[in-house]
């Protein structure tokens, strides 16, 4: 039963990668804390760089200066 | 002042259909536990099923597979 | 599918009204947009009101103002 | 290490407004908490406004009556 | 630079599975999606059964007729 | 009327210092984007540092290792 959300930059992940990472936290919640994988839902959001800051700053610019 | 968070899977719901729901949900606030309808928020998320995972898998695949 | 987050500030709701909005939120789901009520998730956060705030002041300082 | 998520309508914010915002709010738990800019991280989501409800109506239909 | 925010029922979890936990998804978005594990955030909510709902009722109430 | 959800972790930041953060990102969002204060919600969530990872590592661990 358990609720997980993830929160990545929108930068390219493939169908298949967000398949293998479902899948992962999944099965990591059923070994760790026996927690059913039927009812377990996994939520991924994508985020535009210019809607993500660390640092003070937006992914964007830090990309931009090549970090 | 209640704030609501809905998550569905993007499949087609309707702007009248979202609208009915914000009205819903606000209502049924008033009517349980007596908050203001003036103040209270509702955010609906509309998720691709690419980004949705339960039972270890995305619904793009359940759907393929006609679950 | 849905997964519905309500947060509310914490100010006595029991278990029953917790209940009943759980129950009318998981029906609004399906009469509105078809969904399963038995895979719908509907989770409550009860917050402080040191922790809420709006109109740029938290609920405490409202209240205390008589609001 | 503060994790902050700001929601506001998709109504037309610049990629300059959302810097300033990431960097304001960075800064601000710096001076309030003592939190060290580097690892705060500041996430905007911008939703639409069909998907955001205020007093039992969608943004989009108060927009329209002219609120 | 992936925030994840998991959610599971208040039943218990330790210390030790909690850190285990963090562990698992930092490594699992460094393995698929080559994600910095130095700058990703993982938090962990537990949520009273009163307060967790599934298929239109709580987990308290659930618990107790042995589900 | 933005939502805004501010995470820490819970060391002791006082009624004051979370009313000051309140107040100034209510007036952030004004002074940026022309949002109104009055129907500006923001909610602090105060997480146990066993609840909290970065670095694959739990805050408690971290502090325990002087970080």
């Amino acid at each position: 039963m358990p609720y997980v959300n993830i929160k990545i930059t929108r930068e390219g992940a493939t169908a298949e990668q967000k398949a293998e990472l479902v899948k992962g936290v999944t099965y990591l919640l059923r070994d760790i804390l026996g927690k059913d994988p039927q009812t377990t839902v996994v939520i991924i959001d994508e985020v535009e760089t210019d809607n993500w800051g660390i640092g003070g700053e937006t992914v964007t610019v830090r990309r931009a200066r090549g970090q």
